[in-house]
C-alpha cells in the first residue's frame, strides 16, 4: 500500500493501484464530480497529478481525446487512472460538484388552496375501565370515539397501541386521537392537542426539496433543500439505472442514499418548525418515475428497455416507516400517480399546481430538469412526452458547463457592435463557467450578435480577438483568464453550441409533436416549470427556438410547480383524486417509437431567429 | 477488577463486588435458576463459595431463612451475594434452568379441519407491455387478476411490489400471486405455485411451541419448542411485568427475547421442512394476555394493577414484520382475541379446540400452566377465571421442586403398610426433584397412605424412618442421598404440602365459584389442558380434591389444547371469527373482587379425600 495525497484537502488515503482517483477521492469524501458515474465519458473529473514516488501509465486515448493539450501539464481523467505508487494529485475546484442554487419558491398558486388535510382530530375522555365489567383501553377509546363522533371501528398499528395505555393515563384529561380518512388512527395525544403537520418532497434527479407544513392552517413552517446524494454515481437518471443493474446491492445503496437525504431533511425543517419529527403525519413524494422507483425500492432497469414501463403508476399510500422515512411511527406517505416511465408524479404535480387541467387556453407545460417533461393541453385533452434532452440545460456536456451554483454565469450581454461581453453571475462572484440559462442566454446573444449562424456554426466575418481557433474547432472567449475564478479562459465552442441544438431541439421537436397530436398550431401560453426553467430569459428562450412559434409575452416561469404541487395534495386530500384523475387524462406520447419526432428533431437543430438578425447584419 | 471462577463450567468473569453472582452468572451466560427474577425470595439460585481471596460478608437474614445450615458449608444465595475479590464459585446441578419436558401432541380433535386458510394462489399469465400503450407491471397485473379471478383493486404492499418486476420477467410463465382474504397480495412467485405455509406459535409463560403447517393439505410438517428465554428475568408473570416496570428498556428487553426465540422456532421448524422461513405467509400466535402483551410490545404493567384491565381484547391483524417476525415479508401474524388481564387468547384456543362452546355437557376446562385459567360451561353460556394458583404445580416454592426436566420425579408410590417408596423419573433419570405432577402424585399417595391428614398436617402415627424432624418441622424422606442425582435426600415438607394445598384450593375453588354462578352442581366432564394438566394422574388430582366433586370416570386430559386451537385457526380462517364469538361469549368472573372466593379458597385447603383414607388406618 503507498500513500496518496489530495490536495487541497490534505486527504491521504492508501492505494495499491486496485481503484481509481475517482473511486478513492469519492471514499475520501471529496465531492469529485463525474456526471457520467465514473464511465469515462463526461470528462468532468479532471485532477492534476502533481508528483508521483513512480511511472505513470501515459494518457488513455479517452483521456487524450477530452483533455487533448493538458494531459502534458499532469492532468488527468480520475475515473482512468489508477496509481499504484505514493503520489500528490490536485483537484481543481471546476473539478468538485459545488452546491447548487435550488429553486424552492412558489408558483403563483391559480386556485386557493382548500384546508382538507384527511387527517382529523379527535378528543375524546375515556372513562376508567370498571372492575365489575372490565373493558380494554383500546375497546374503551372505540366506544367513546363511536359515542362522540359515530366513527365505527378504526384501525390501529401496533406503534400506536403502544402509546395507548400511557397516553390514556396521563396527568392530562382525555386523548386526542389523530384519525386518517379511512379510519386509521396514526396518532394518540394525552390531552387535547390541536397541531397536524405534513411534509412535501419535490425528489428530482439532482436536488430534493422539503416543505414542512401546518395541515391545519396551510402555513409553510420549513422549506429545506439538498443535493440529491445518488448524484455520486452520477448525474442522470440513466447512469443511476446503469448502477443498479451493474452492481449487486446497487438499488439498495441507492435506495438508502436517499433515504438518508430525505430524514436529514426531515429533522432540519423540524428543527426549523421546532417540533418533533414524529408530530409529522403525513407525507407526500413526487418526482420523476426514476426518483419514485429508487425512493421505492423498485428495480428500476426496465424503465431504461423499450418500451420502458414503470413497475407501477396508480397513486399508493405506504407506511412511511415501511419505506424508511424518519417521521411519525405509524404516519403514511402518498406517492401520486407516475404516467410512464419518464414522464413522473413531478408532471403530475405540475400539471395540478399549474392548472393546466382546468384551463381553457391550450396550454405548453415544460419541466426543463435533467430530463425535459413536455405537456400540452387544456381541460378537455392533455398529451405528453419525454424528451432526452442531454444535460446541456444544467450544464452538462458543455466544456465550461456547471450546475447553477456560486460563480456560474447565468447572463450574458454582447455589444453587437464591439463584441465586448459583460455577465452576471451566481452570488456576483468570479465567473467558473455557465450554468443552464448562461448558456442559453450566452448562445441567444451570440445569435444576436451574428457570432452564430442558422445551422450553429460561428460567422467567419466577425472580427474579433475573442473569436480563435481552439481544439474543437473555433470557439468564442466569453471571460478571459484575468477575470475568471479558474484563471482559464472561458469560451463557447462550436461543439458547445451542438449540445444546446440537440437539446432544445429535442425539447422543441417534442412540444411540436405534441402540438400537431393535438392539433393546434400554437400554444395560448407557455409555462416553464423547474429550477432551468424558471432562470431562462423567455427573450433568449425565443431567440434560441426553445419553443416552436413562441412569443415572448406568452412565457411564464411556474417556478417549482412540482413541489407546489405536493403541496397542495398534501393539505386537500381531494387533490389526490384530481391527479390521479390528471394522470388518467393525460395521453402519453413515446417518442423513440415515432418517425414524426425523428423529422421535427432535424428540423429543429436550425436558429431560426439567427436568420433575422443575420439580416440585420 | 477480580477473577471470578464459575464451576463446573470453568468460566471466568471480572467482578468488583458491584454485581451480584446472579447476574455475573447470567451475564457468562449460565443459565442460573432464580424463579423470582432475582427477588432473593425463591432461594433457587443456591451456589458454593469454595474458596475465595478475600474475605466473605456474612450471610444475610434471608440467607440464613432460606438456607438454613446450608450456610455452614459455604452456600449462598447467588442474588444476594457479591464479592470484591477474586473466588471460585461452584454451582450445582439443581441450581440450573434445565431443559423442560414441552408438551406438543396434540388433542384429539373433535371436530374435522375445514382447509380454508383464507389465503388463494392465483395464477395469471401477463402480457408484456405493448409500445403504443404501457401499462406498468402492477397495472397488468391487476387487469389480469380481474379478467381471470374478478379480483378487484388487490393492495400491494412495498415489499411485494419489489419482488414484482423480477416475477414478471423470469424464464417461468406465467406468475402466481398469494392474496390474502380481504385482497391484499401477501406474496408473488414466478411460474405457478401450488404449496402455502403457515406457523401457529402456542407463547407460554414457560415454553413456546411452533407449529409449522402446509395450509393446502393441514399436513404438520415440524413441531419445534423451546423454552420462554424472559424465564431469565423470572419465572412467572407477575415477575416479568414488574421487570417492565422497573428497569428501563425492560419491555423492550422482554420483547426482543421472545422475537428472537418465535425467530429461531421458525428457522428450526423451516429447516426441518425443507422451506424457506419466506415461504411462510401466515402466523397465529395465542398466549396469556402478558405474553401476548410482551410479544407486541405493550406495557403490561395494567395487567397487574386492579381492575386489571389488557390494552386490548379484540383480535387482531398486523404485518408480521412490523411484530419483528422473520417469516415472508408481507405476511401477517393473527393474534386471537383475550378475555381479561389474566384470561389470555390461550383459553380461547383451548375452547375452540375441545369445542366446549358447542358442548351440551357442562365442562369444565382447566388450564394448569403457570396461572390456573378455569372456563366451565356449555354452548349456552360460559364463565371464565383464573387463580393465582402460584407456581407449586410447576414446582415452584416447593423444597425439591423443579420443572419437568430430566430427573424430575412424576409419578410416586408409596406401599401403605411398609412405607416404602419407589418412583418414576423423566427419562428414567437418577431422581433430582419433584415436578408438579410428581408433587401432585407424592401428595396424593401420602394422603392415600395416611402419612398426610385432612388439614395437611403429617400424622404422628406413621413409624418410619422416612419420617423425620426436618428444618421446616416434619418432612418424609421420599429418596435417600444414595439414590439420589444430587446426592441429598429428596424430602417432602410440612410447608411444600402447604404449598400444595393453597394451589389445589385455588383451583377448586375458581371452579366452584364457576359452577356456582353458573347454577350447576358438577362439571359433566373435566378437561384438564397444558403440560401441567397432561402429566397430572387424574386419581391423584381427585386425591387431593383439585377438582370440586370430581370423578375419576370424568377427567381427560386434553394435551396443548391452546396449541391446537391456534393450529385450527390458522388452516381454516372461519375459526378466527368462532374465537371471537367465543371471546365475546365468555362472562369473566374477577376473583379478586368476589367475597365468595374467599370463602371457598378456606374450605377448599382440605383434603377431604384423606378423611375417607383415615378412616382405613
Amino acid at each position: 500500500m503507498a500513500e496518496l495525497v489530495f490536495l487541497p484537502f490534505e486527504k491521504s488515503v492508501e492505494t495499491d493501484g486496485s481503484k481509481s482517483l475517482l473511486e478513492l477521492a469519492r471514499e475520501a469524501g471529496i465531492p469529485l464530480q463525474a456526471t457520467c458515474g465514473g464511465k469515462k465519458i463526461c470528462g468532468k473529473c479532471r485532477v492534476f497529478v502533481e508528483s508521483s514516488d513512480g511511472p505513470l501509465a501515459p494518457p488513455s486515448d479517452r483521456e487524450r481525446e477530452v483533455l487533448g493539450g493538458d494531459t502534458e501539464r499532469g492532468c488527468r481523467l480520475a475515473c482512468e487512472t489508477s496509481l499504484a505508487h505514493g503520489a500528490v494529485v490536485h483537484i481543481p475546484e471546476e473539478s468538485l460538484i459545488r452546491p447548487q442554487v435550488i429553486l424552492t419558491s412558489d408558483t403563483e398558486n391559480p386556485y386557493p388552496v382548500r384546508l382538507n388535510p384527511g387527517i382529523g382530530l379527535y378528543y375524546v375522555e375515556v372513562p376508567p375501565p370498571a372492575l365489575d365489567s372490565v373493558v380494554a383501553d383500546r375497546e374503551r377509546l372505540v366506544l367513546a370515539l363511536k359515542q362522540a363522533y359515530e366513527i365505527d371501528d378504526p384501525v390501529f398499528d401496533p406503534f400506536v397501541l403502544r402509546r395507548l395505555p400511557r397516553a390514556l393515563r396521563s396527568d392530562r384529561k382525555g386523548i386526542t386521537a389523530a384519525i386518517r380518512e379511512g379510519g386509521e388512527i396514526v396518532d394518540l395525544y394525552p390531552g387535547r392537542e390541536e397541531r397536524l403537520f405534513g411534509i412535501a418532497f419535490d425528489l428530482g434527479t439532482t436536488t430534493v426539496v422539503a416543505y414542512l407544513l401546518d395541515l391545519l392552517t396551510g402555513e409553510k413552517l420549513s422549506v429545506k433543500a439538498a443535493m440529491n446524494p445518488q448524484i455520486e454515481v452520477g448525474d442522470d437518471v440513466v447512469t443511476r439505472i446503469s448502477f443498479c443493474q451493474e452492481r449487486s446491492g446497487g438499488l439498495e445503496e441507492l435506495r438508502t442514499k436517499i433515504v438518508r437525504c430525505l430524514n436529514s431533511l426531515i429533522r432540519e425543517a423540524s428543527a426549523e418548525a421546532e417540533i418533533d419529527p414524529d408530530q409529522i403525519l403525513e407525507a407526500i413524494l413526487v418526482g420523476n418515475t426514476a426518483m419514485h422507483h429508487l425512493f421505492m425500492g423498485l428495480d428500476p432497469r426496465y424503465l431504461a428497455m423499450a418500451p420502458y414501463p414503470p413497475v407501477l403508476q396508480e397513486a399508493q399510500d405506504f407506511k412511511a416507516r415501511d419505506l424508511g422515512l424518519g417521521i411519525g411511527s405509524s404516519a403514511y406517505v402518498h406517492l401520486p400517480p407516475v404516467k410512464a416511465g419518464f414522464v413522473g408524479s413531478d408532471t403530475v404535480a405540475c400539471i395540478l399546481a399549474t392548472g393546466l387541467h382546468r384551463s381553457t387556453v391550450p396550454t405548453l407545460l415544460i419541466d426543463l430538469g435533467t430530463n425535459g417533461e413536455i405537456v400540452f393541453g387544456n381541460r378537455d385533452r392533455m398529451l405528453c412526452c419525454s424528451t432526452a434532452a442531454g444535460p446541456a440545460f444544467e450544464g452538462g456536456h458543455i466544456r465550461w458547463g456547471m450546475r447553477a451554483a456560486a460563480g456560474a454565469m447565468e447572463r450574458v450581454k454582447i455589444d453587437p457592435g464591439t463584441i465586448d461581453v459583460s455577465w452576471k453571475t451566481i452570488y456576483d462572484q468570479l465567473p467558473a463557467g455557465l450554468c443552464g440559462s448562461g448558456i442559453i442566454s450566452a448562445v441567444a446573444e451570440m445569435i444576436r450578435s451574428g457570432i452564430i449562424l442558422a445551422r450553429g456554426d460561428f460567422s467567419e466575418e466577425i472580427r474579433s480577438p475573442r473569436m480563435r481557433e481552439g481544439e474543437d474547432g473555433l470557439e468564442f472567449v466569453l471571460v478571459q483568464a484575468s477575470e475568471s475564478s479558474t484563471s482559464q479562459d472561458i469560451v463557447i465552442t462550436r461543439k458547445d453550441v451542438a449540445e444546446l441544438q440537440m437539446a432544445k431541439s429535442a425539447v422543441s421537436a417534442g412540444a411540436m409533436l405534441l402540438m400537431e397530436r393535438f392539433g393546434s398550431d400554437g400554444a395560448g401560453r407557455i409555462l416553464l416549470a423547474g429550477a432551468g426553467g424558471n432562470y431562462i430569459d423567455p427573450l433568449d428562450a425565443c431567440t434560441i427556438d426553445l419553443f416552436p412559434g413562441c412569443l415572448t409575452s406568452e412565457v411564464k416561469g411556474v417556478g417549482n410547480a412540482a413541489g407546489h404541487g405536493a403541496c397542495l395534495a398534501l393539505l386537500d386530500r381531494d387533490k389526490r383524486e384530481e391527479a390521479g384523475r390528471i394522470a388518467a387524462q393525460m395521453e402519453y406520447e413515446e417518442l423513440a417509437a415515432t418517425a414524426r419526432f425523428q423529422e421535427l428533431f432535424v428540423t429543429g437543430m436550425f436558429f431560426p431567429a439567427a436568420r433575422d438578425y443575420e439580416d440585420e447584419f
